[in-house]
Formats: structure tokens, sequence, C-alpha cells
């Protein structure tokens, strides 16, 4: 049941992936469809053996949470925005659950409000016990963004960059994958980059590192990936399949 | 936010109460509205501050659990199982979720199978930091009997009882209530026992502490709220605002 060989992977699937950005509670159910063939296929070779999955939330949670003005750091105590973001999120996680199972893919929801809270200074906890005794049991735990309790602020938003970083910190992983609308790491002519050590390669690109936020762009993903352990790669859709395979896909951030 | 007067109050609605436990995923409206009437009350008087729910199965959980022949003991790695017993947990916790909104109790839901774990040995992992938070921020949460992750077995059963005990122990509960469909703990005639002190007191009319089971009948109930700091009370309905007024509820049990 358990497994060791590629070690664990951690993958995120954007919210512009999975959803279609530009229309309230919208699916991209191509985009999602062909991310689930590329898991099952991964799976299935045995390629990956063990994998957490984390998705966005693209035009179901990113709206809600807006319209309620409540963000990582902004929080809210109206318990009516934190059902309408909550249940939002839960809605996708099971679009996305669905696509899996059918390609038999042992996908079990794990919900950050649940098991995740902040502390007053906003440091998430992430107690990863659940997480690592699914992976020991053969399940694909499955994770999102979603509101989480946050002390003095009432519940703020844990984004899904936040959960792959937490992960991949406590999981030890191996791989850890951006999978999103873009292929990489774009230079100022617009090619992927391929490989960054450094975030000096970038800064030029990228802007300053104090200019970011911690669910921003790309430049919060590519500081918070250099930081881990773990080779990290930030990716298009297409290059999904390739990443899984252990191959080159997009930009490979490793410090 | 925060508060202290009365110290947290963590309370089970029995599955036997929140639905009809004779028909397949029914509710059992009327008492569910009676238990969110008092729930309510109890919060707008100010009689309790810091309160968790716990529910039971009843006509949700348990019939999807014993036809997959899963218990707090024997597992599976089936994830159809554990969909159709997480999902039907998770329905009648919106339908529990909703009555209370409907009575403005800032309840929020907080899934068993997202934040807890069992080892190898069956011992139940439940991290409360997400909870405690939840009730410094205002909020209600509300847990429910749900699969669990374990160690060797895929998923197992995690019962409210079990639950009531570890949130009681680790939020150091002032008080704790079991409401069921039984006015409390009853003797041989059928009076209702007022106090139990130690279980040799019970145990010409509930047998003897060996024969009992975690999840099992009454006899484990006690033996289980025996085993607390906290004052505990079993109940019928009808006495749940009595309880929520820290008034004598059926059977107190105190070692």
């Amino acid at each position: 049941m358990t497994s060791s060989g590629t070690g664990t992977t951690v993958v995120k699937l954007g919210g512009s992936v999975v959803t279609d950005k530009d229309r309230d509670e919208t699916l991209d159910a191509d985009s999602l469809e062909t991310a689930a063939d590329a898991v099952a296929t991964a799976l299935g070779s045995g390629d990956v053996e063990d994998l957490v999955i984390v998705h966005g939330g693209g035009s179901f949670g990113h709206v809600h949470a807006s319209e309620h003005g409540v963000s990582t750091t902004d929080g809210t105590h109206d318990v009516g925005a934190v059902h309408a973001i909550h249940g939002a999120m839960k809605t996708l996680d099971e679009f996305v659950l669905q696509r899996l199972l059918e390609r038999d893919v042992p996908a079990v929801p794990v919900h950050p409000f649940s098991v995740a809270s902040r502390d007053a200074e906003g440091r998430l906890d992430l107690p990863t016990a659940p997480v690592e005794t699914m992976l020991a049991e053969g399940f694909v735990p499955v994770l999102h963004g979603d509101v989480v309790s946050h002390r003095g602020e009432g519940v703020t938003i844990v984004s899904g960059d936040e959960l792959i970083v937490e992960l991949a910190t406590a999981l030890e992983a191996e791989r850890v994958g951006l999978c999103s609308t873009v292929p990489g790491v774009l230079d100022d002519t617009g090619d992927v980059i391929e490989r960054i050590e450094d975030y000096a390669d970038v800064e030029a690109v990228l802007g300053t590192s104090e200019s970011t936020d911690v669910t921003g762009g790309m430049a919060a993903k590519v500081q918070a990936l250099l930081a881990l352990e773990s080779r990290a790669s930030i990716f298009g859709l297409e290059s999904l399949p390739a990443f899984f395979r252990g191959e080159g896909a997009g930009t490979t951030i490793e410090s």
C-alpha cells in the first residue's frame, strides 16, 4: 500500500485551469478532463505513486471572497460569507473529485477549513497526519483553496499556493508542480525561462522581491518555490503529463 | 469575541435525535428543529458562550457503514464506500447547519475525515486548533460521525461519542452533554438514575465493564464519560434546554 520509489508528488491545478475564470461558478470542463486524464495515466503507469492534489478557486472561490472583502490577511466574522466561500469551493471540489473517481483515481477530499487555522500573526498551521495516512493507505488526497479560521480576523482565505508550500515541506515532497494556464515563467521576450536557481535571475523580469504579496502573481510563486527543499516546476496544462513522467516541464525552480 | 464565563460546552445530538433511524437518509425534522431552537435560545440568553456541537449519523451514516462492513475497527480501501459514507454524513451535516443558521447560530462545519486520523493501533488523533480558533472567533463548530483514515485499515468510522470525548478533553470543557432519545441512564425499573460517580454503581444494570465496545451502547458511554474531567450528562431532547441552563438534566456523570 505504501510506496517509496518516486517519493511524494504534490501538484496544484490552478483555478484558471479547472474553471472558466470569466464566468461565475463555471468549470473549464475540457481542461479539467485533460488534467484528470493525466493524473489517471501517471498513477496507472507507476510514474507517480504518492500524489497529493491541490486545486485553486478560480471562478468559484475568488468571486465570493472578493465580494465579501476577504483575503489571506483581511478576514470576516460574517457566517454567511464563510458559507458562501466555503460552499462554492466544496462544490468545485465535488466536480474535481468526480472527474478523478470516474478515471479510477482513489481521490478523497481534505477541506482546509476543517484542518487548518491561522494564529494572530497569520501563520498557517496545517496538521498533515490525515494526508499522510491517506497516502499510506493508497488514496489521493485532494485539497483546495478555502476559508480558514484566523485568530483576531474571524476567517481569512488560504490559497492553493500556500497549501502547496506547506504540504511540500511537511511531506518532504520529491516533486512539486504548479500547473497553470501559462507555459512557465516567461522572460521579457515571452519565452519560457528553463531554470531558476536564484531570485536575482528573474528580478529584472518579475520585479523586486519586496513588492510581492503571499497569494500574488508569479514573483510570489517563484520565491515560495525557491524556499523549498523540493524540486519545483511551473508549467502549462499541456506539460502536466511530462511533469508526472519526471521530465522537464515549463520552468524548473531549484535553489 | 472570546468568552470565559461559562467555559466551553460540548454537546452531542445523537443520530437517533436528528434522523429517523427507521428510514434511509431521512431527517427527524421536528426533533432537529427542537434541538436547533434550544441551541439558539442558549446562545441568545448567554447561558452558553463557547459551544461545540457533534451530531451522530443515524439513518445517514450507519446504513452505508454497515452496508460496506466498516466499523471503528474494521476498515475499507474501497474509495466508493468512503465517498458513500462521507457523502451521506456531509448531506446530513448540511441539514443540521441549515437549521442552525436559520436561527442565527453562527455554525460552521468541521469534517472529521479532513482533520482526524488513526494510527496502526487505532488511536484517534484529532488536532483541535481549528475548533479552538473558531470558538475564539465566535463561531459554533459542528462536527459529526464520519470516516477517518486509519493506518493499515484504509478508513474506519469515527463515532460521535469518540469525538465528544476527544473534544471535551482537549478543550477542557466545563460541560459535556449527550442528547439522545432516552431520558437518561435507566435503572432496572426504567427510572432515570440521577447521578453516577463510579461504574460499580451501575454494573448491575449495564453489565460488567469488560463486555462493552467503543461505540456501543450505554455502558460504553458511561465509562467514557466517567473518565473525563468534565461534568457530563446523558439526557433526552426534552431536557436539552435544562442542560444548557446548567440545571440537572437526565443522568449526571461525574467521578
